[in-house]
């Protein structure tokens, strides 16, 4: 036998043995995790979602967090327009978007970072995410059910994300002007994300005038050449900054980030980004796994210094879930046999770890040993989003590689 | 035999089994602790102190995190003025205190958070505790090198923290007003003890004048008899906060607290008020003791449910060394045996766990199970203080208790 075909055999059976754990990715999305959220996190009092669930569904606080609301309402509405016109999902989104629309926004139109379940606002919009979610959300829903409201909501707080952009913090900005000015991974890297979710409502154009600036800060600004990963923040010139918040690395979501780069590539049919950020992706997962527990670290040190992160050690549920969204997308795009490897590694760890077998839905947080570390299913920042997202998106990949 | 008399000789033995390990403790502050601080804090070259030290004492973050630049100058004025007079320690106060004075204050004379190495203001004054932390500092200094300076500054900063303590956060605070109005724990505790601190620059007569409202707020608001424990939030009435800054229990700051009740108790001759202090004291540990794997938790949540913090199941250094100066002064104060048992139990645990047995100073962050989570031996968060000062307190306590 020719080695060619022997390789050429080698991907024919990589292929199929992922493409046959295509089911288990959409049964567990449509029977285990979009279920769980119907059935437990619906405020029918007030409207909105109780996202804050311990491991039987029970609601264990009633504040509501506008990261995942947005998150919610984005979510049953993508699984509308993507997996099956169910009019259950449509309420669901519907649901948490009236009351988002109601109580969500401050006088400015910027979003509150929480409110009480009443929707009485608690805490001030001092964090922009809260807008990014709602954008999502709103753009998304509007796909749903198309409605003038919504897609005005979307474009007024994408603009006003926009505009905010490089001061996002404002009046809650801790850091001295002009001391040490550094620049965060997060937006740049939602920023990627959002401008393809608002295609349909600002237009392909503007979306392209978005894309090449947002690749650039991330592959090469935030990415780092002579330490072959992505940072969380760099000085304003791009440089390595030597302190806690320039040597933190977040591998999962580095992570998390090539595989929209991925998909940006994808769009643009530009391979070499593609196999860079597939090869980043990587990079960073053989550098965060842990050698002696399995599982990806939540944060490391580049110079291998003490985090000041305590939960620096800790396995968290997005972190796997995002990595095996672009193991399962490297593969499809580049065909390279690491990704299809590791596919198989986190597979087995997350499945194993995460997944509760006794009751829907995952567990978020395990210590270094994956032991279960908080056995809450939702939270403050655990929602229906990652999960869902995650199990749709390996689903739909590894189907696609069925020939 | 009577038993009156197994009781005074169980009594009598305790004391001196008790009594027999004050050596250990001033062996280790003196010849082990205090000289690590000497030999690696000090910046030659830019005053002041450097506390993000690893295992062995290399220097792995310059910035200087003024919380603890005043805490090293407490804690060598401290020493020098109640160990011993020794000029390398009102040395080293100086070498901090000089640095603190030229670059730590904002021009409303309101302390920083943070700095460079060189002295440039890094992080804005947010947090009130640094500025308690500069009072001690140089309340404590004046002592040790009396200067109209010294006592201005600690008298200016406590005037300046007495006119925040209500709105401390002031625009840095991110609740919605009027939504829901918590009081934390933390300010009113610590004037509890600062305010000792300051009694030869104030004077008797204010310092008792504050004792009333701040034992008041420890021991009636925080304390909440039904649950009979002190919560670190609590509504502006004083009632339970159902919610997660509400629900939250952090057994080190409510042990910590109750010896400084204790001592308030002391010099009120107030017999009452320390049995209360002790009793609180001894519930709080019972109920943070992991009976699993031993040490106390560092973050509870009183109802059972999840906690925010991830870092909830770790051992921490300054919760365990607190909890030794707890059980010591309630022992030497009550003669309550189980205060005498719980010592001897935290105290192995303590020794065993966080001292490094190979390198100066103590481990600070161990994960549930004792192990060492990050080895460093200064960082953001522990500096020279909380290990010396407990240290100090214990050896005397117990060096009382020789008859």
């Amino acid at each position: 036998m020719e080695v060619s075909s022997v390789t050429t055999k080698t991907a024919a059976n990589t292929n199929e043995s992922l493409a046959s754990l295509a089911g288990m990715y959409r049964d567990e999305l449509v029977n285990h995790i979009l279920p769980f959220w119907l059935n437990h996190s619906k405020d029918e009092q007030n409207g909105g979602y109780f996202t804050c669930l311990d491991r039987y569904g029970n609601v264990y606080d009633t504040d509501k967090f506008m990261w995942l609301q947005g998150r919610g309402v984005w979510c049953f509405s993508y699984m509308y327009n993507n997996v099956e016109q169910k009019q259950e999902w449509l309420e669901m989104a519907l649901h948490g978007a009236n009351f988002m629309e109601k109580y969500g926004r401050d006088q400015e139109g910027n979003w509150y970072f929480s409110l009480t379940a009443e929707g009485k606002p608690l805490v001030q919009p001092y964090n922009i995410f809260s807008d990014c979610f709602a954008t999502m959300a709103f753009a998304s829903l509007d796909k749903a059910s198309p409605n003038d409201r919504y897609k005005q909501l979307a474009v007024d707080t994408f603009e006003n994300i926009l505009r905010r952009r490089h001061n996002w913090k404002g009046i809650y900005n801790k850091a001295v002007p002009g001391t040490r000015s550094l620049k965060n991974f997060s937006l740049p890297m939602i920023l990627c994300n959002l401008s393809l979710e608002m295609e349909h409502v600002i237009g392909k154009e503007r979306v392209d005038s978005f894309i090449p600036e947002v690749i650039h800060e991330v592959m090469d600004v935030f990415y780092q050449p002579q330490l072959g990963l992505i940072l969380e923040n760099v000085n304003e010139d791009g440089s390595f900054a030597d302190c806690f918040e320039g040597r933190v690395l977040n591998p999962g979501h580095a992570i998390e980030a090539m595989w929209f780069i991925m998909d940006l590539g994808k769009r643009m049919n530009d391979e070499a980004l593609i196999r860079k950020a597939c090869n980043i992706m990587l990079d960073t997962l053989e550098y965060g796994w842990d050698k002696e527990y399995e599982g990806i670290f939540y944060f490391m040190d580049v110079q291998g210094h003490p985090t000041q992160q305590l939960e620096w050690d800790q396995k968290l549920w997005w972190v796997h879930v995002e990595a095996l969204v672009a193991l399962a997308k490297g593969y499809a795009l580049t065909g390279d046999e690491r990704c299809s490897q590791w596919f198989l590694k986190v597979h087995e760890y997350t499945w194993n770890h995460f997944k509760d077998k006794e009751y829907d839905e995952w567990f978020g947080y395990l210590n270094r040993r994956g032991e279960v570390l908080l056995d809450l299913k939702g939270g403050k920042w655990k929602g229906c989003f990652h999960i869902p997202r995650s199990l749709y998106q390996v689903w739909k990949t590894l189907d696609g590689l069925k020939s």
